[in-house]
């Protein structure tokens, strides 16, 4: 199922969502999600990402008890994960500590937007406890969960956040809003 | 102006373009991409990436010179930095080393994917000096540059290198690609 829904509407009608309806969601949905996710950018295509979908429930309650981030139990949800001997491998100690957590990041929110496309709520949760996930997980040695995504069909319609440019945009120098070229 | 390009066509085919035609790319349509870079979610809703759009050739000469991740002259350059004194406030040790990491991917990744939407290429940068394009750009002590985005129209049309999550996807348990629920 394709989605018309252009990509400045995604990004700007895009919300944290934090309670889902409890509906499942199918697998085929959650794994087109993650062909997408693998169409982000990774340093040097070291494409070191693994992917966890996660839908069974039990699964899920065991990982909301080691995520304070993750605030309800969704009815699915996208471990992204990182080899990080491969990272090492392939891009050095630049690959291991930095590259391989922004590929996570934009594979992340890749995911997120075609979420949104699609009807389904996200949340984005980095605190977790990374080793007990990697056991809840089966995560082999130097596979590292970088971050969860939480997915469902939102229960909620969070307002967003107020974002301006203002305060946080400069042009050619640190501090010069002024833009003379 | 806007783009009818949807979410999955974006993700689909953007790709990294590191040969840029000379052209100009006007201000506003830099300072449009920023502003579709902060709807990405920040953690704890900490919002507290800086970023400083270059568009005077001499400083994007400067930053190409100490950027070997830069492969070309481009016509302009996103840097996405990070406040990470507040990072730590807002986020703790979590927000200043990852959140704010990540923060920074998923806001690049938005202005990636809006920007092929508008017919731009791009290509993130994380190999540079981290202290040199500091001093380049003029950043305060505590304000780092996380990446930088290469902006132009494309003068290549780069294959795509090949993607599958046969061996990245697992559902449930890592190694796992049965699926069975």
């Amino acid at each position: 199922m394709q989605s018309t829904t252009t990509v400045e509407e995604a990004i700007r009608n895009r919300r944290s969502v934090r309670r889902y309806q409890a509906d499942s969601i199918p697998l085929d949905r959650l794994t087109r999600l993650v062909e997408l996710g693998v169409w982000a950018p990774s340093g040097g295509n070291a494409q070191t990402w693994r992917f966890v979908i996660v839908t069974r429930p039990e699964i899920i309650r065991a990982l909301h008890a080691v995520a304070p981030g993750m605030l309800s139990i969704p009815p699915a949800v996208i471990a992204i994960c990182q080899d990080k001997k491969l990272a090492f491998q392939r891009g050095g100690k630049l690959g291991q500590e930095c590259t391989s957590v922004m590929d996570a990041a934009m594979a992340a929110q890749n995911i997120m937007l075609a979420a949104f496309a699609h009807g389904l709520g996200t949340c984005p949760i980095l605190s977790f406890h990374s080793e007990a996930v990697a056991r809840i997980l089966g995560l082999p040695e130097g596979i590292e969960a970088e971050l969860l995504i939480a997915i469902g069909k939102p229960a909620e319609q969070p307002v967003p956040p107020t974002r301006t440019v203002g305060d946080v945009l400069f042009i050619n120098q640190y501090g010069d809003t002024n833009g003379k070229q």
